[in-house]
């Protein structure tokens, strides 16, 4: 039996169709709809951020445990101010990459995987990188009082180069 | 032009490799090639948990970090000892399907993109389910002293249903 090329045509489309649904695309890094781990929450509406990002908080601080835990989504370019935390902060990228800085260092990237300790007292800042979208859970201790918010991250701040 | 059922057995074939290595699944949760965030770290050697567990450490706890942060992978049926934190414990499920459960309580299901806080001095055990690899991240109080290991976690209690 032999088959024409429309035919032919018709069985690859039909193959490729179940192909493309069957499985789903380890990363989906661009706009917000990431490989979703944890839901990603809300949009963060106030100032100290940078561009669109969105928090899922999933543990709160309290007697029995120092730190607020948090899922926080950054979409391409978004960032948060520079910023202090008096008790440091502990970050987990899981999906993405993005960009961190510490005051007087150069700008590094922050790849799903990667694990950033960011000291206290030294004022730093994070978010997606230019063109990729970012996730990350963020361990933020509170015992010795709130995140300290600093000036906005310059567009020449945010783009320049990696050692 | 027209095609024997051989050439059109040969070019599916060849559709269906090309399909096959450019998306991986996102899920892949039996045996130990999960989707994999973070490294599965070394096999978990001593007798607090049963069947193959691994660890992947990513902070440890000092003066200006109270908790101990690591990655663990529970192959299918693998899990802890009842066991105690003192200063309590955060739990993220970010790959498969696992149960926890506390002392006087029922086992329940604990799914990627569920978070789980363990109180303090609760007896408690989790892991993989019987049929799906689990991973967790977990975050650890260390400032009240180190895991208590009680004893093993039966079979019955195991396979104990969820009310």
């Amino acid at each position: 039996m032999k088959y024409t090329p429309f035919s032919i045509v018709l069985i690859v489309i039909v193959i490729l169709i179940s192909c493309v649904n069957k499985v789903k695309p380890v990363h989906s890094t661009t706009g917000p709809a990431y490989g979703l781990i944890f839901p990603k929450g809300e949009r963060i509406l106030n100032d100290n951020f940078k561009g669109a990002a969105y928090l899922y908080p999933m543990v709160s601080a309290d007697s029995l445990n120092p730190s607020d835990i948090g899922n926080v989504t950054f979409d391409p370019g978004a960032r948060t101010r520079w910023h202090i935390h008096p008790a440091g902060q502990i970050l987990l990228a899981i999906e993405g990459t993005g960009y961190y800085q510490e005051k007087g260092k150069v700008r590094t990237l922050f790849r799903k995987g990667d694990v950033i300790r960011c000291p206290p007292d030294v004022p730093h800042w994070h978010g997606a990188s230019v063109d990729s979208g970012f996730v990350q859970i963020a361990i933020t201790g509170r015992q010795k009082g709130p995140t300290i918010w600093l000036e906005h991250v310059t567009d020449e701040e945010y783009h320049s180069s990696e050692k």
